[in-house]
């Protein structure tokens, strides 16, 4: 019998020069994906069932300066990274409205709260006050623990930060008020399976 | 007492000399206004009086090279536009998902079905799927007139293509299936009256 890899494939034994081997380390704890990554895949996989439609927002992006050679497509010669004006992902599932944002840090006791803006924050306000099902995922990248935190939550943790307190969400917290998500293979970030436990 | 244009400018006597007045003639027919500025205006609208929260989504673009000056803002030097796998605009009204699609026309008796991509098409069924309200905006742009047309309609004549119909909707189907958005002033096209009237 073969020993297979989550991934499926066929373990063999390893015929790649010494060098080669040393230089691309397979890091087991994130598989080396980014958590940008691995929610695109997990999207896709949402969409393929028709279980939910999600999609994160392309990267904004002023364009300045665009070239047409004839007979073939425009290059885009000159051009700079917006500032984004809502969070990352949006979609729907079962009816409802579902936005959210990723973050992920390398701090392992505690999330710092840089890693959101404040259009992002309002954004999230205006979300909720329609109704709207938001939240945050965050990782950990160097344990490869991932949260689900509901927007409400980030919400009083920066109305917190603004009075003065501090510039972080600590890891204790985020473990009291967010819901662990368990990383998968198929999806990788099942955080629909939260939703279903708090909202349907 | 001096009068006021709508922008709410008092009305001056131009001082203008000739040659710029002639240069930049105003259409009064649109404006000079394109669908999507038309429609970012709305929506800014809409967001600031808290009535919905809908967005126009980035163009796609893949960034192939950038380049990182010191002490100053990334510059992308090189990238591509991408095709959209979705419509262009969504957001969440009254606890529902909300999801279009704008396009406008030169023509004045048909809408041309080739302002639409497969990828869109596809998206607007996996909205429907999951209970959103998608629709298209279309405008005729040498008239001015503007249509809501539930992405429903717009699946069953691009269905009526694909089994080798016309390429095109009439703009006497449009009148009959579609709603007649009026144009105002704030917002410019109120197509959440169409929703009220619909969902609500």
């Amino acid at each position: 019998m073969s020993i297979r890899y989550p991934n499926g494939k066929v373990y063999q034994a390893s015929t790649t020069p010494k060098k080669e081997m040393t230089t691309k380390k397979i890091s087991y704890s994130n598989r080396g994906m980014t958590l940008e990554e691995d929610l695109n895949e997990t999207n896709s996989y949402y969409l393929e069932r028709q279980i939910a439609v999600i999609h994160k927002k392309p990267t904004p992006v002023q364009i300045v300066n665009v070239d047409y050679p004839s007979r073939s497509a425009a290059v885009i010669k000159e051009a700079y990274f917006k500032q984004a004006s809502t969070t990352d992902y949006n979609g729907i599932y079962r009816g409802r409205y579902i936005d959210f944002e990723a973050k992920e840090t390398k701090n392992t006791t505690s999330f710092p709260l840089q890693n959101f803006h404040q259009h992002q924050i309002s954004h999230m306000r205006h979300v909720l006050d329609q109704e709207g099902i938001c939240f945050v995922i965050l990782r950990f990248s160097i344990t490869d623990e991932v949260y689900y935190l509901e927007a409400s939550h980030l919400l009083e943790f920066w109305d917190r930060l603004l009075n003065g307190g501090r510039k972080s969400i600590t890891k204790k917290e985020i473990e009291e008020y967010g819901h662990k998500i368990l990383i998968g293979y198929q999806p990788r970030i099942p955080y629909i399976s939260i939703l279903d436990k708090l909202y349907f």
